[in-house]
């Protein structure tokens, strides 16, 4: 999975939110920190190379900052797109905003009043109408209140949203979390840490034993009872 | 009613649209074309003295021109809004979109997937969020396949739009066109024509007065039937 994030933040040097996702997302993806102007033909390139294009950016008046918006008015083009409209086919189009304000404010009744899905329409449209595969968008809310716990399952959610098929399954998720365990197990030399990587890779190995059985019976019930 | 239209569109140039909606409001609102860099407090103080904000831009990727879009991140921070985000009560925000597509293509089942108001979610919740009353927005469709009769419609629509009390009454319209053809018959040399708005403006008179009977009647039909 080739993935590109293309970051659209007009004072990045001000961001805490910015070099932590680059930090824990540098293996996982190739950063593109937007600058104006741009050189139209080299942006188009990245585009055309990437599988999985995530746009990621703090939301500004609920949508897309002007340094954004200025790079999609003037990339995405006819040239971009073909004649046909269809040179994007296939690629995957991600968010992932970052918030100043709490999430549970976006939806009806609240302060921000919309959901965040409802906010991002037109980057929904615009991955309709380049025939791209819309994504979930995968939202940080507040990350300068973050604890270090809320931030290291940022991380996580974060490296699995650049990499793994989307929606996401579970049992994908716990695949990736055995492979991340093996690789820090290979990496270090700490031996007590190296027996402690084990054990938990062989209790999420035993879960995940436990969850197939637990779905093995309910098949069985299920069918025993005629759903 | 004091009407501000900013105008957003970074080739205005090559705009069929904005010099013809400019042309007929001109004596209903004062226009502003924006051009970046922007001097804030000019700016700021414009949209203090404006009673009716109205944005009035193309659809670009189904939002603002990132020309707007930076005018709005720029422009409405903390000093316009103020302490407690109080400064703009009581204003007013109107849009004004003109589309290269059809407007019969926004809405779901078909090309543009969502309607405008869907799409224009992020202004209507910088209305909110700034305590403006939001206008319910006046969409121009494809202008340059527009007849001279669907123009001349437009014109008075657009008109209306920056003058007349919204969500806009039908009896508001009628006495807003008796005092234009008032106007038009004061302003004319020419006899015939003088004739002809005046038989207008009984026409309309008249068909007024029959509303109104109708609109009787139907109040004392309603009654009698215990409605």
């Amino acid at each position: 999975m080739k993935t590109l994030v293309v970051i659209g933040h007009p004072e990045l040097a001000d961001s805490e939110t910015q070099p932590f996702l680059k930090q824990v997302g540098k293996d996982w993806a190739t950063f593109h920190e937007l600058e104006a102007p741009f050189d139209i033909a080299t942006e188009q390139q990245l585009i055309w190379q990437a599988e999985r294009l995530i746009l990621q950016f703090p939301l500004y008046w609920y949508s897309v900052p002007a340094l954004m918006k200025q790079w999609l008015d003037e990339v995405f083009d006819e040239e971009l797109l073909g004649p046909q409209h269809d040179r994007l086919v296939k690629k995957e189009l991600g968010i992932v905003v970052s918030l100043g304000r709490p999430i549970r404010e976006f939806q009806s009744g609240q302060r921000q009043a919309f959901t965040i899905d409802e906010y991002l329409r037109p980057l929904q449209g615009l991955a309709l109408a380049t025939k791209m595969k819309w994504l979930s968008p995968l939202v940080v809310s507040q990350f300068a209140y973050q604890s270090d716990t809320a931030r290291q399952k940022l991380a996580v959610a974060y490296q699995q949203y650049l990499s793994l098929p989307q929606p996401v399954r579970f049992k994908d998720r716990v695949a990736w979390l055995t492979r991340q365990l093996a690789t820090m197990q290979t990496n270090t030399k700490d031996t007590i840490a190296q027996q402690e990587l084990q054990q938990l890779a062989a209790l999420l190995s035993m879960k995940q034993e436990q969850l197939d059985d637990l779905n093995d019976n309910l098949r069985l019930v299920r069918e025993t009872e005629g759903y």
